[in-house]
């Protein structure tokens, strides 16, 4: 088969003196995510679901959270990084369909920006990226607030 | 690529003195689950992973949970103008495949009902709808029978 | 469509006095998880979703935890099982992208073998097995170590 199928999941913890960084966008919050690079969780569950489909490991086996070019990184680059990784083995990108699981803030208004921002990134057209946004009711830890998950699932083909 | 792919995730609380809607039809249970729809957290996953795939945003974009139209509203009818939704921008089912988390009720003895009413609604074979269940283990909220989540995941094709 | 998705969760708690069995090998930790059979949470993960794509109901329907013959059964047993299940229907598998989540141990150095160990099982590339790993950043019932939980996509197609 040519199109092969990949999926991410990742968390980041919320926490007070940090920018919330969200599909390559900062948006404005009482809170930011916290983690070695900006802890863009949205990218970094894209990423994964890229480096998964072409079987390419994952992204803290590419970009390791202890490593000091990493640290306090755009995760934009590792995006980028990781379109690159999969276009070397000869695979591009089909479609993205992402959700980010976040109590507060609203997600919703920022869509458009995160798909223009992504879409840039990837070089691919923004109807390949879609973002959607839930709570969880305020069940579990994204429900509490304590942090903010993302999922992504991409098909890729062989070029 | 004619084929994408989407998915989707949904939660809602359980509570006392609501009726319990999945996949379509009501179970008999203690609890129900809690929402400004009738709260069926299968269809929603179902619905936003089919918009999710057409790039034509979320369930809460198209059916706000603040609209008095919506206010208990069937989530079949959701679920027939999400169809309708990516019918319209040229996009047909495939097949979907979901799970619902649940501690209790047991879900399996539901399966063959829902997928037939899923199949109705849809317009589409029984065949390109599957419904999985599994439990938490008694873990999180939904191991803690303070809610329900589902996942579900489909393709569609242009047609 | 001749291609099909599936999607599968599974979720075990890790106790005292178990072995930790993940992707079909024995990984060295101080907790182990509970199940009534080797409790493989990844191979659940993969099994599920490929009776999903197949629309065969899940891993429940075909190997109930009430069931003598399949107490302390090896999953591999189980994923092979599936496999030919699913052949039997006329598909065979595209590619598999799996996520386990879990604090600890690491998964990573391990997913070599793991893969190797799956592909042997399910008489497939290794190429078309991806395993992926990840933390929920201390956060939920996998973030305290009470449990592990395990994402899998598959596509399959029709002969």
């Amino acid at each position: 088969m040519n199109i092969r199928i990949g999926m991410g999941f990742d968390v980041h913890k919320l926490v007070e003196d940090r920018d919330l960084w969200l599909g390559g966008i900062k948006i404005e919050h009482t809170l930011g995510l916290l983690g070695h690079s900006d802890a863009d969780v949205l990218i970094h569950a894209i990423c994964d679901a890229m480096l998964g489909a072409a079987n390419m490991r994952d992204i803290g086996f590419h970009f390791p959270d202890t490593a000091a070019e990493t640290d306090g990184i755009d995760s934009k680059i590792l995006l980028r990084k990781t379109r690159d990784l999969i276009a070397q083995k000869g695979y591009r990108l089909g479609n993205i369909d992402a959700t980010v699981c976040a109590e507060r803030p609203k997600i919703n208004p920022h869509v458009p920006a995160m798909k223009k921002c992504l879409a840039e990134v990837l070089e691919c057209d923004e109807e390949d990226i879609s973002i959607k946004a839930t709570t969880t009711e305020k069940l579990g830890f994204t429900g509490r607030e304590e942090g903010i998950s993302a999922y992504a699932v991409v098909l890729i083909e062989k070029d």
